[in-house]
């Protein structure tokens, strides 16, 4: 572990931190809007544009947090994780900015732009099989043989509380426009984004409700919410949004997003499509299928938030140009 | 005319006073740029996203300057422009947002996108075919017919100093964050972007060389900066820049253009649909072709800025889809 405070549960005062680290590091995004996609929604639709930070991922905000803050022994050694791709390049890049060498483990069928660019960030990248091989364990016995840090994607204090700045701007800016916020909807995997926006909009917005978005087949944290306990995906759920595909809630995040989300929403791989096709269309952004869930989310719900004024982020855009095609062929629909 | 003010030859302070009247009503659009993009050119490329303004492109600053200006009178009698798009959008969305009828002059083949949402913002669209009618004298029949105060496309000493804020943002971002730039190239049809931006960069950033950056065959402010007088563009160019298809340059924008330009280059089609690639994979913007000209000639002379600092203005992405498909094709090569 790269210290022993990294496995406790984050608290407000983490995130305040993590934003003074990441001042003049990570980049404030802007929230952007459509008037016109706003008078057609008939709700007032802000979205948080993380697609612009560095690494083209939000993934950049916690792992700079985590490796920021390394001993300069344990800096000396490196440092190693496992990743679909974007927190890879948060990893490879952090490590760059920080002079730390980066060894990251990673799915064969990853975006090809995502592997160019995590080793673009000079980072050692290793490939497995995603069907046959199992990432933590090669990443903890990378850790144990090369005595390197182990920067987890996303059940670590220093993780969670560097996204959660994402939640922190959008209630800092907000607040500075007049604008209330009824309900923020943030794409969820293993949950470090979501849980770190909602421990954030719990003390700066509280009135606002934060809820989950996941792929279809990969609502592990919707079902565990309803149930009160973690619950694993099935095999055999579609692929297409490669930075969503953990197996189960973080054990750290679980508790998180237990106490602090008001609910969860599934999307279809077309609702996922849609949404990267009006974001194309009328946001002029591109956005990876993984980070247009809560985009997705909000779109095929549109008639609930009538009247109301609610924030998406829009986590990643990197995505292979092939898949984009086949999103802009939706955009007609 | 709006006023017998606009057509003066707009001077710095007409920039400042252009910034103050469109707080809070244009955005303050990014500066982006990409780590592994600047390593690979051997320079540092500053993007100014303005793909990301209200209407997805520049043109609602200066429309907006101009029809805030009008008279209780000129106001309830409306106002006319023609555009192929961008200044279109522009004058319809500062019309609808400050309560003014407006009725827009577009070519039939404009791009589907920037006629629909032109009618989405209220406008009264008629069209027109490029081949056979002029839309000057279109434009001049509508005025006097119905009392409508036409907008201009550029040669308007509002229009031009609205534009400038862009100018006016980049200076003083760059100066904030401690970066010196070296070269500023901006997209140029009519002129009114680059020579408001020009305006701002002498006055604010007086080292900073600003240059034009045209479609092949439509370089005519190009060619007649070299001979010191206004020359047109042969027929028979391609339309694939469709927001850069100005006959010659302006008459106001080419006196301040001859005093404030560097110079000015040149790109084929091929080079704008690469850029439009390089900021879909690198930059996360959708961009359109006339957008994109800035973006692709600095990518096409990457080997004259090595080691220095160089702000491209990517000024538009309202793009169909079809377009943009073209030019994610061309990202490979």
């Amino acid at each position: 572990m790269p210290s022993s405070a990294s496995s406790e549960i984050p608290v407000f005062d983490d995130v305040k931190d993590a934003a003074g680290r990441l001042a003049g590091r990570a980049l404030p995004t802007p929230l952007v809007e459509s008037a016109l996609l706003n008078d057609a929604l008939c709700f007032r639709l802000l979205v948080k544009a993380e697609v612009l930070q560095r690494t083209g991922s939000f993934k950049f905000r916690g792992a700079y947090n985590c490796v920021s803050r390394l001993s300069e022994d344990e800096r000396r050694r490196g440092v190693v994780t496992y990743s679909s791709g974007n927190h890879a390049q948060g990893v490879a890049a952090a490590a760059q900015a920080l002079g730390v060498a980066a060894t990251i483990v990673m799915p064969k069928d990853a975006p090809a732009v995502k592997i160019a660019n995590t080793r673009a960030y000079g980072a050692d990248v290793v490939l497995y099989d995603r069907r046959t091989e199992n990432r933590e364990a090669m990443g903890a016995k990378l850790a144990a043989e090369r005595g390197l840090t182990l920067i987890k994607p996303y059940d670590d204090r220093y993780i969670i509380s560097g996204q959660g700045t994402i939640g922190l701007e959008v209630a800092g800016e907000t607040r500075a426009r007049g604008i209330v916020i009824d309900a923020m909807i943030v794409p969820c995997g293993g949950g470090g984004l979501i849980s770190g926006c909602a421990l954030a909009i719990a003390n700066e917005s509280p009135g606002t409700k934060v809820y989950a978005a996941e792929p279809k087949g990969w609502d592990d944290t919707g079902r565990s919410l309803k149930a009160g306990t973690r619950l694993s995906n099935p095999p055999g759920g579609s692929l297409l949004c490669d930075a969503l595909l953990a197996p189960t809630p973080g054990e750290m995040t679980f508790v998180l997003n237990s106490r602090l989300l008001a609910g969860a929403f599934v999307v279809d791989d077309a609702a996922v499509y849609k949404a990267m096709a009006t974001a194309f269309k009328h946001l002029k952004l591109v956005v990876e299928p993984g980070g247009a869930v809560a985009l997705a989310a909000v779109l095929t719900t549109a008639a609930e938030w009538r009247g109301k004024t609610v924030c998406v982020v829009c986590s990643g855009g990197n995505v292979d140009a092939d898949v984009f095609k086949t999103a802009l062929a939706h955009g007609n629909e």
